[in-house]
């Protein structure tokens, strides 16, 4: 619990690249050791891939779906497990995502725990990743899940922080509205695929942290999961002068990295581009 | 001047990356050699860089200024060569920026001609660049100059464009308004330095081309300018798909590429996210 040590200047930030199969309860299984392993090691905050509970395809996300309710979340075994291992082990999880169930449609849904295990807040994602590059990828997400209609922050034990989930980030309106919220990190659990990854991925987390001066750090699944979509990987951590403080490759990993906040300030101190902003000719509404 | 021979689809682009010197006269000199030669290799587009008359340092801009009328740009040597040059060549020139003296201010502006040598637009930077990095680089842009008040949308022969100076390029929503207002090529004449360049430079203007889907050029002056200012250089295309077409390096050079326009509509066509915005959740005015 480096934050609380170092005058709230630092924080272990564990990122989980998963390897996702099609038998959930595996899947549980792995997170949970993975989660148990980042706090052993003094993470105070654990991010989860995007669909860590279930492969990437639309063969499997509503067999997945689990339903989310605050009061009572016995009845989804990848929240309750979340829950039961943020209180264990006393820390705050940005759980990834899974396919959520709720008045008969299905949500693409990251739910955030407390170190008490309670339900902080769920984000729904809210832009549908619809692509169709001929002779490439094809891809309609907005077949399968309904977009939220919020954006999320929280405040945990580690800053505030807001959520976005895999092609949110391509949209730099979300992580302003973070911003003007006064979120000193984004989180984005995602999956992108080798099609974009590498052209889009790295430059889409650069170009939020750098426009907003803040950290963003993100989590994909591994390569080797399940169906006919092959993962990107590269979870990475870039800080608020758009430097990759830590990334991995494609396969299963867990990153461990600091979260230094004094560098927001610093940053936007050196460059105060919020200021400089001309909101007497373009405004933005959120 | 292929931009009409493939059906709209590619034009010519010379980016002339100066070497300027405190000789505004040699300067003049210098810049109307490069325009007449990107011409004769068929160029219908020309940009130069920030400040191309005027060694970028706080103690020659004053001197250098010219008056910028658009009905009598005969007392302005540098504009009335550019009007010049474009009228006898038959092109279209983004002519980088030169101090402007206007009641009593002065500002940061770029003057478009048309290949009929008439003067289409000015852009004032509307983005004072006032940095402060401890023990590296304080630079106050907005002691000396007043900023624009507005952006600047220029339909051409080459296609509609829009206009950025330098630090204008840090703002996302500047190059927000040019992609709701139909540009498919944004210009940014710039002139970042060594402290910000390598981190910052190139990734500002892939994002602002993969976030809008347009192409981004910019022009900088070459690394030896007179001056305590030491420029970055590294004039550079980069197309909506967020990869540079065509980069150089800081030393004094000329770029010749090619914008093809399908570009634009294919990556939109392909991954649509200018509709998959959420105006019901966040919204821009401009």
């Amino acid at each position: 619990m480096i934050f609380f040590k170092v005058a709230s200047l630092y924080l272990s930030d564990w990122l989980c690249q998963l390897s996702v199969t099609s038998d959930k309860n595996i899947n549980i299984a792995k997170a949970r050791t993975s989660i148990e392993l980042a706090s052993k090691q003094g993470a105070s905050l654990v991010i989860l891939p995007e669909m860590w509970n279930c492969p990437y395809s639309t063969d499997y996300f509503a067999e997945f779906a689990e339903t989310l309710d605050a009061h009572d979340i016995t009845a989804a075994p990848s929240c309750s497990m979340l829950s039961e291992v943020a209180s264990r082990e006393g820390i705050t999880i940005i759980g990834g995502s899974i396919p959520e169930r709720s008045g008969g449609k299905l949500f693409n849904t990251c739910c955030v725990f407390a170190p008490n295990g309670e339900l902080l807040a769920k984000h729904r994602k809210m832009h549908m990743f619809d692509i169709d590059i001929v002779g490439d990828i094809s891809f309609k997400e907005s077949d399968i899940f309904v977009p939220g209609e919020e954006p999320t922050i929280i405040d945990t034990d580690v800053g505030r922080i807001g959520v976005g989930i895999c092609h949110d980030i391509r949209f730099p309106e979300l992580a302003m509205v973070y911003r003007a919220r006064g979120c000193h990190l984004i989180c984005y659990p995602g999956a992108f695929n080798v099609s974009t990854g590498e052209a889009l991925w790295e430059l889409e987390q650069r170009a939020r942290a750098v426009d907003n001066q803040l950290y963003v750090a993100t989590c994909s699944p591994s390569r080797d999961s399940a169906g006919s979509y092959t993962i990107w990987g590269h979870s990475t951590l870039v800080n608020p002068f758009g430097e990759i403080v830590a990334t991995s490759g494609h396969d299963q990993t867990i990153i461990v990295t600091e979260v230094d906040y004094s560098a927001v300030q610093c940053t936007r101190d050196a460059l105060p581009i919020w200021k400089q902003r001309r909101e007497d000719v373009y405004r933005f509404i959120d």
